[in-house]
């Protein structure tokens, strides 16, 4: 179901628009090849110029329940105060991020004289930011659209990239395109609205980033327990994914280094979201034990050395806990993993690891060694 | 629902590949901005040299149940004898150009683990292109795509340009991507599949290819009766889409022209869609019903000539006839214009003609005006 407010901005004021962004350290906006990621002071300012400057016939803000709730009162604060907005509700959760919402969405844009000069402005998780994307991508072969990503998990890894896409059935992401946005916002403030769990959800990702590029910047991340001022921590995220998209935006050969963790991670996390006898896991404590799975396999077929092995393993035991998967799980989770969409004809490619900050891609596994990951890790 | 059958091309002798194509004109192919239409003998032979080339780890052949029977088994004729393929058939008609059709299509391709490297081969008229076009484009965030137009008006019209969707309800187009094909086929052989009143809806893209460009081939047209031996007309009529669209591939100036008769052919076929009370009328019909009032306009608001305004409404009245609207189908078809995709900021935009072959954009109509056409055409 879809909710419809309509809020006027210009009812509200726009004192304080930089007195919160003032106390924070400043950060440089990250150039992506076709748009600009703007951090917390230079964000809101970027949204206001792009207003300006852009006259849109129409811009409506997609939400769900939790950020009209909790993060839409600040967008507010500091948007420019005279532009009107129509606010488009969908409801939470991966479970509605497939194209029903989508037809829910387009009929709203519809019903609400969207025209081909609209905006749709996505404020919420990957969710939004993802269906959002797509949504706009489609509608009447593409609208502007400008992504607001209000959870940590969103913020490192759906703001670069453009990708956009929803789930088909169980698995995640089968239906989308490749658009970029007009511009991310990337404001740490909407943090204090996020759940300690989906912080740590995120958060592995942000690990990723450390092993398949940088591992100084994993040897930082793997003791950060307190999430308080990840500011530079999340620009620097930012960063590497951008470095690495930059290079290969449509995932020919670099890009796939950030699908480390994911070829198992998304395997095991469609299956929790298909069965119905396991509690949800969130996306990045799926990558987590995708992530350690694939440690191993790289200790076996490539060269991670095994005292790194052990380190990751460690790091993302201690941090997530361990899950536990009956003997029926496991070939049913297999089954799933030909559905990746890196994969080809037929066969299963996996990224490895060389050595902590030394990705290896298109490694392709025998299936017994993939018994022998979930005996790893399940042996922890 | 959506039958599968399975083929094999192998089973299929190549002979006669070559001997058909001989007896035709031979036609240059027409190179568009990012890829090739090629035309009758050089069409298979572009196909399978293609198909030699890339190393596709499936092929699918998108069809409804008449190109299924009518042209498939000609293509089987034709193609490379060693590649398999699997049919993906869907219920005919533009009633199933909808997101419900792309998400049978999506789920049929999953289950048969089409992948990143599938190719869509799409057989079929403007439906099976526009929808299957969009399917594989969103499929896994884009696969290859191939058109084979068998209808006319997907061969003048569809076959060029990029432009991909499904209606959303009873709006034409509302959901798509603009993405180009890899290539696109014209084989007139499968014209004779065609029934003569859809021959004539897609001679009316023709006509207006004439009147948007060419003069003197608007006066060749216009005496057209015989469709045997179209050949040449088609391609001159591909070779003008593909100049207007090369120009300007997103449309934001020079491509509009495509959309004369268009503004009010588009509410009028969406009308006659959604009303049960009405003939279905097929997208020519409907547009060249457009071409009439839209000329009426441009007689009153631009350049056109008296004389011009004339030979234009009898060359439809007397190819097409005349539809009746009764006095509540009016009011109820000029609400449907400004979900036209060509509007914004409210204002409705009509392509108009100062002269036959000489198009003006952007101008905006007084209602008034839109009832005056309406009953210009009544009283034709």
């Amino acid at each position: 179901m879809i909710k419809i407010n309509l809020y006027f901005a210009s009812r509200l004021g726009r004192a304080n628009r930089f007195s919160k962004a003032m106390q924070r350290t400043d950060m440089h906006s990250i150039i992506t090849s076709e748009y600009a990621v703007y951090f917390d002071m230079d964000a809101y300012q970027a949204l206001n110029d792009h207003l300006d400057k852009i006259t849109y016939s129409k811009i409506f803000v997609l939400v769900d329940e939790n950020t009209r709730k909790n993060c839409l009162p600040l967008f507010w604060q500091s948007v420019n105060g005279s532009k009107s907005m129509q606010i488009v509700e969908i409801v939470s959760g991966e479970i509605h991020k497939n194209i029903e919402t989508c037809l829910q969405v387009w009929n709203t844009l519809s019903d609400f004289d969207a025209d081909r000069k609209s905006l749709l402005i996505n404020l919420g998780g990957g969710v939004i930011t993802d269906l959002g994307g797509f949504v706009a991508s489609t509608f009447k072969r593409g609208i502007d659209f400008i992504n607001i990503p209000t959870t940590l998990l969103a913020m490192v890894d759906a703001s670069v990239g453009g990708k956009t896409g929803v789930d088909l059935g169980p698995l995640k992401n089968q239906i989308g395109v490749i658009n970029q946005p007009e511009m991310v916002l990337v404001i740490t403030d909407f943090l204090s609205t996020v759940e300690p769990r989906q912080l740590q959800s995120g958060f592995a990702e942000m690990l990723k980033h450390g092993l398949i590029q940088d591992a100084p910047y994993w040897e930082v991340l793997k003791k950060v327990s307190d999430f308080n001022g990840l500011d530079e921590l999340i620009h620097r995220s930012v960063q590497i994914k951008n470095q690495v998209v930059i290079q290969d935006p449509t995932e020919q050969h670099l890009r796939k280094i950030l699908n480390f963790g994911h070829t198992l991670g998304h395997a095991i996390e469609s299956y929790f979201l298909e069965s119905g006898s396991h509690e949800l896991l969130l996306h990045g404590e799926a990558i987590a034990i995708g992530m350690v799975m694939e440690a191993y396999l790289s200790f076996r077929l490539t060269e991670l050395p095994e005292d790194q092995l052990t380190d990751i393993t460690d790091s993302f035991v201690n941090r997530y806990g361990k899950v536990e998967f009956s003997k029926e799980d496991i070939p049913q989770i297999l089954s799933l993993l030909k559905f990746d969409k890196k994969n080809s004809h037929g066969n299963i490619n996996f990224v490895l690891l060389d050595a902590i900050g030394s990705p290896r891609i298109d490694v392709q596994i025998p299936e017994n060694l993939l018994m022998e990951a979930f005996t790893y890790y399940t042996e922890q």
